[in-house]
């Protein structure tokens, strides 16, 4: 009988190619599979709640893979897995999780943190995991905008084009938090789920428009239903600031 | 008539080998004397506050250096010294001084932060900036114990042997902050100066304490006048888990 675990893995996204299983082996899932590989001399698929992104980090992804048997106790796991991965990707917890969880279909929302600096030089302890933005920001209206995302939009408009049609962007935004602490900027979003580039777009036109390059209604313009709004050019926010900080189920 | 620059430099102590100049070149030292060299074409000497050995970090280092002429303004130097510098270390500020100010002997006291995870597991965004501690500590004896470091103290036996003789080890502790946060703990000292290893010898003093291995009274003890007290191990905390926040002048 395979035996599900549930995974909560942490990593730097800097030296991976992303979440995603990729031919050059580089992807995040690409190591924990050759991890399990080497433990079970056994190829496991392993399943994420959800790709991120080539430099974006994680906190906390979730995944979850069958195992063979019930060979060893979860923290076992934890421990073997952890021998063999590359320390930029940590297996923070393990549980096993009855056969109805699933790491991608179970989920019922996800909180992302996006971090900029604001000031004229990055601190080296910043590199990679932040925004680096030289000009002054508005912060107040930053901090307003940000909260227009809030509820059930068509984020058509904030998605880069991977062909889902239309009716698949519809995503409810129920939290929003925006923190300054000196140069430090802190925007986190909770949500029921987020397209491809999602926040990154999000926090790319909040930028804009604390920059004083773009106006506060262009985020409610382009949370229109598709085709009443025009076409706006899109900010896309760099992926080395975005961290995937939990998967709630 | 030369002109002095006062600097606030910021450093990932990671790929270097400490502050100090050294015969390999891998000195921030000698990385920040080659960026006024690449600038200037002339050698200049980059005095600072203090010494941080390899793997320790910098928020806020004090440097000062005697330029040639005031050619540049104090934010020219800045921008110049950055496109030549390696992006893990930056000149943070910059301003002219005058001749009365020495970035070492200048300075009425500095504050060091140690940071410590406490868990199974440490997430890869801490790599080299935490000591890892696996097995609980006893959080609240560590901050009753960190306390007793406040105050006027012959630091002789929380120093590494430098040949100092012992009416140069005492010095003035006169802030010790405590946090924690889940698992980690942040520890902080302000004092009129520190000895080589200082701050890493007490945090490892700390954790003995804290991990049931050293009584709370070990600090007091090694704390008397040079000769009353017992020799004892010595722990030292690793490098990466400390941080020079400020200098004070």
């Amino acid at each position: 009988m395979p035996s599900r675990l549930k995974l909560i893995v942490a990593y730097d996204g800097r030296p991976f190619s992303g979440w995603q299983s990729q031919p050059n082996g580089n992807g995040i899932q690409d190591y924990l599979e050759n991890a399990f590989e080497r433990i079970c001399s056994e190829r496991i698929r392993v399943h994420g709640a959800g790709r991120t992104d080539a430099g974006v980090h994680a906190i906390a992804q979730c995944a979850h893979a069958d195992l063979p048997a019930r060979r060893y106790a979860a923290e076992r796991w934890l421990s073997a897995l952890n021998g063999v991965l590359p320390q930029e990707i940590r297996v923070m917890r393990t549980r096993f999780v009855p056969d109805s969880f699933h790491a991608r279909f179970s989920a019922k929302g996800k909180t992302y943190r996006y971090r900029i600096w604001n000031g004229e030089v990055l601190p080296p302890l910043e590199n990679g995991r932040a925004w680096h933005i030289r000009d002054p920001l508005d912060c107040a209206l930053m901090a307003t905008a940000a909260n227009s995302f809030l509820g059930r939009h068509n984020f058509h408009s904030f998605a880069a084009n991977r062909g889902a049609p239309a009716a698949d962007t519809i995503r409810t935004i129920c939290r929003v938090r925006f923190q300054k602490s000196g140069s430090r900027l802190v925007i986190e979003f909770e949500g029921d789920g987020f397209l491809y580039k999602m926040v990154r777009m999000m926090v790319g036109t909040l930028a804009q428009i604390a920059l004083g390059k773009a106006s506060p209604r262009e985020i409610q313009s382009r949370l229109r239903p598709a085709g009443e709004h025009l076409f706006h050019a899109r900010s896309v926010a760099p992926a080395a600031g975005l961290f995937l900080i939990r998967v709630r189920y």
